[in-house]
């Protein structure tokens, strides 16, 4: 799997290009697509979706990477960055939002698949813990919810905290939602009603 | 600040150890530390207490990295890795291990400050989720022993569930602690008579 990549190389310098397309292919049969173009870049590398994107640019500027940056949506997958030069706080914007590997003058053909290699286990280890947060605040979330209107209907129906449960779970079971979903609507509802 | 870092440098070849201390002199006003000693690395790196450890391996093996990357602490610190040559599966290993800058084959003198720039956002990154994730579990956590502890007050006592938050709070107030402890006592009580 490691050794069959679809890739997305974004580079300006066609010669460039050859040369990690070459050094690339030496490493595995992958998939590799070469994008010159900045305009489109977004839709064109969603629509690749690749394992990984290789972005190569000589003297950058902020907005470049900032640009780049975005467009190559590095929340969603690996974005390996090669510069020619950098300072402390273009890396920090770079690496601040989400690219996973973010090399300064380190293009050599014989590196790249290492780093390739680097960004996506990178990726890997960002992306489950980004997971785990989500789902642990959405746990906690969903909790709060449940116990506000589970205190509203235990002091409007004046009934017991397992019976203002069991009447949210049925409400949900008769709509077919979640029980937080049910919970959020009543929360939300009580507030619009106040 | 980020001009004047306090680095430990553990290298084994005292010449290379010149020439990145060298280097490093050239970006600020570092303090910096070599050592060569493997052994009783761990409490040196935790004495010293760097902000950020350079890592240079020649010529690695799994068990060199597994044993550098745990006397280092990469999950306390930033740590920057450079080792000679790797594959995918040693790569993966030592960022999943926390490494935050993992650099095959490219410790040239110019290029280190870079590399340390990239760890320390790179960890400060890692960090700053590990924390939120921590926070958000034990938040998630308290929540389930608070109302777990409410519901066998509510059911021992025959009280309402605003009775029973308030003599858990009081509880804790009487006692210096906080609400989740004193759930938590609770729970742990009750299975234990139980």
């Amino acid at each position: 799997m490691a050794n069959a990549l679809t890739i997305v190389i974004v580079e300006q310098d066609k010669e460039r290009a050859l040369g990690i397309v070459d050094s690339l292919h030496e490493t595995g049969d992958h998939k590799i697509h070469v994008l010159a173009e900045e305009s489109g870049l977004s839709r064109s590398v969603a629509q690749l979706n690749p394992d990984v994107v290789l972005i190569d640019v000589t003297n950058p500027s902020r907005d470049t990477i900032e640009q780049l940056t975005t467009a190559s949506s590095p929340m969603d997958r690996p974005v390996a960055f090669f510069v020619d030069r950098s300072d402390a706080q273009m890396t920090k914007t770079a690496i601040e939002a989400g690219v996973s590997a973010y090399v300064v003058d380190g293009l050599q053909m014989d590196r790249i698949k290492p780093v390739l290699d680097a960004a996506i286990a990178r990726f890997q280890l960002f992306h489950r813990m980004r997971t785990e947060l989500e789902t642990t605040k959405r746990a906690l979330e969903e909790r709060k919810l449940i116990d506000r209107a589970k205190g509203m209907l235990m002091k409007v129906r004046g009934i017991s905290e397992d019976e203002a449960y069991a009447l949210l779970r049925k409400s949900a079971m008769d709509q077919g939602k979640k029980v937080a979903d049910v919970a959020e609507a009543l929360v939300t509802a009580a507030e619009l009603l106040s």
